[in-house]
């Protein structure tokens, strides 16, 4: 016979006349008091954010909102067309696709900033330390996460904004550091243009805040399926699901479809 | 040969150097100076919210963030187990559970608000127009929606915060006003207690800021979506699916396994 | 204290050396034994098909597989391009537009069959409930699921096929009539081309199988689960979601992005 | 200016009176004539299978549709609790867990196999390449996919009869062969009990049949997609998730939530 474990959650609880959530109020601490992207900080975090901790954590959301009619917008477009009495599968359409290639890209950056500083003591030579991961990467022929972008070129313009708020707030440390000198390592090795990217940026400041590398794709899917709810309200205003459709049906199977 | 309609969208675009978030500057206008919840409400409503929207769009998804143990946050864990490399996964996976039993009676309350009162002209009967919509949903058997609550009894008390906030912050109108007395006629009526819960008071409370009711769920989508990542965090920290799965297999198939 | 209420499945157990589905063994009666669309039969009723219904309902499924460059292709598509380390995210990314503008017609054609002749004894005059389910629909507005196709005029190619099989397998009865009695009805009413449609005939024929509506879309969503595998398959051999993606993005900002 | 390309499926199309699928005519030679699963087949190779194709592919799905009361069934079923108006969505959520950890993995299997096999030359020296594999694999510490199995010991059941039926239908081939070599040497060097599991048949045969191993999930979820569909039959038929929500919320909550 197995032995039966606790099932334990501190997440939230409801009585008749009471909510909590991670240790406090719904009610009285919560709505009304707290702004949306500070209660995403205490339910990962367990606690109401510092100021410098809400400035950078907002600022990381913020930052993975909104960048027009990428890939999952357009799924989650598609997916209202079809379905449009479920908003909420919409938006769960387009967040399947913030994977490894695009939004994914955050965990991997700061996987590879948490797993380099882990043992390395109080004050590790960052600079070697890029050089092995950029030899590392380049020997597995492995893209670095967080490095380069195919449009904002020579440099992703949120990731000086958020470094400059990772400074100003007193956060930016050797995750950061490293992150940079990792880019500017990679660029050496490899001659080409390789700027740390916003994804970059948000694994690195999302360390140093201490916050899991295998939650920072939650930032993006955090911000984007704000986005996506945007995306949504847009379709409902001024529809183009159905026309991208139509044009894609027509080219697809124009050789293929009898006259 | 069918004419083609233009494609637009006015959500974001991005340059070399430039990425723009409805006809503001993400770099230098949204990251680090405004909050989630703030840019949540631009994406959807195309201007930054003056400080009682900003106030009262805040406290109405904060208000759905985190409900403890719910079919989808077990939904978005029991997803996460199996594919741990996919958090977002995970997430949409929870969300496509927000349907009409749950979160989506936001959806279904501002629905009734706003088709009741669009020709209502300035000064309509409130009291007259609740008495026929309960009579309505009467005569069709269905379930009113925004009212009632299994568990939140006699009062749901998230509704009294949340008309307290739309009171102080000047939104407390007619939707509000009508969504009260159809709980009201609706308690008379049926005998039952039959308060005016969460999603009642938000569907109301959205009518009022102007939001159309077919994005009502997104509030909760929102809301929840964070809410979901806080889940998967703490099931990284403390996993207890692997142990809902096994009691429930266990369980489900006791008489019909062989010992 | 609440009272518990035992959790039981009869769907499928297994053991160190067995696994049972349905209670049929997996290893012995159906690898090897049993086709797909037989088994799911199997999971759905509960026993193997009789030849006639395994022909039946395996054209059911095959109808719902493949329609071309629809629009929950290009949702699977435009998520296996962000994620193609998760086929399985792009096929429910795909799944979740199957909703009551496509496929999900089929269900609301079976509960509009499956409720009128619940309760209309040995003999039902057909014509008579065609006329008031028409009637019905016409004066609340709404549109009769399983009717008219956009594209497929002046009748959809698969309902003869399909009905025609019904008929081989000695499945015409009164759903399959009533179907075509309330299109008949419609056309008359309306004035206009309302042949029954695939979804309408599927509906039918599911009802006439003795399929619960409330199952009917998963008729669709087993059938298409394989087509949008198979759209997947297509995008790896010869892509063309970032084709989709680039066109729909550079015309979607060109009056709003910088040049 | 970017250079377009062009947009091409050969998936299917429709027109007024006819619909394609992969070069065949639906109505005329699929619907009533061929099988669900060969009609995957079709949709994933471009052909009708041959008979010995046919058995062996819809052995493989038929291996992966129920499993019991697996976390995707689990997760289908909470999210129908919320949402019973999308039973497609109810199945997506399911088939997003369909990651690494569980039917995933047949994917790697077949990658490993066809990688290893892939310049191998005509007369491969099998024993050589699976030693080789296996201390490739120790020396990364990484799990060999398709190996072991937490409850079928000390072998899978279904993977004597897969491989049976390859043997049977002539296509017991190196990757078959490679699969049982690198068990056999995963077992002497770790010294523990590592059969073939069913993704690693899986895996293997597939890879005999010349299936992409990218495409080796879309197996899994093919059958998975069928059996999440009889399980919302069965929670239609016998509900059991609102009963498993409740008691997993009362125990998670029970030490913080008050009296």
């Amino acid at each position: 016979m197995r032995q039966q474990k606790p099932i334990r959650s501190e997440m939230g609880w409801s009585t008749r006349d009471k909510i909590g959530v991670r240790g406090l109020d719904l009610v009285s601490d919560l709505i009304g008091k707290v702004s949306l992207g500070d209660v995403a900080w205490l339910e990962i975090m367990g606690t109401l954010p510092t100021p410098d901790q809400s400035v950078l954590f907002n600022a990381m959301m913020v930052t993975m909102v909104e960048h027009g009619m990428t890939p999952n917008a357009i799924a989650a477009r598609m997916t209202y067309l079809g379905a449009p009495e479920s908003l909420n599968s919409a938006v769960a359409a387009g967040l399947c696709g913030l994977g490894t290639v695009f939004a994914g890209t955050a965990e991997g950056a700061a996987r590879l900033l948490q797993e380099a500083l882990r043992d390395a003591g109080p004050d590790p030579d960052l600079r070697r330390i890029a050089t092995r991961i950029v030899a590392d990467f380049r020997a597995r022929k492995a893209q670095i996460p967080g490095l380069g972008h195919p449009v904002h070129k020579p440099i992703d313009p949120r990731t000086p904004r958020l470094f400059g708020l990772a400074r100003e707030q007193g956060h930016f440390g050797s995750h950061c550091g490293l992150m940079e000198l990792v880019a500017d390592e990679a660029e050496r090795a490899s001659g080409k243009v390789l700027p740390v990217n916003a994804t970059g940026a948000i694994g690195a400041i999302a360390s140093e805040l201490g916050i899991d590398w295998r939650l920072c794709r939650g930032i993006a899917v955090m911000g984007r399926a704000i986005g996506l709810v945007g995306h949504i309200a847009e379709e409902i205003r001024n529809p183009v699901a159905r026309e991208i459709w139509d044009r894609v049906d027509e080219e697809a199977s124009e050789d293929v479809r009898p006259k």
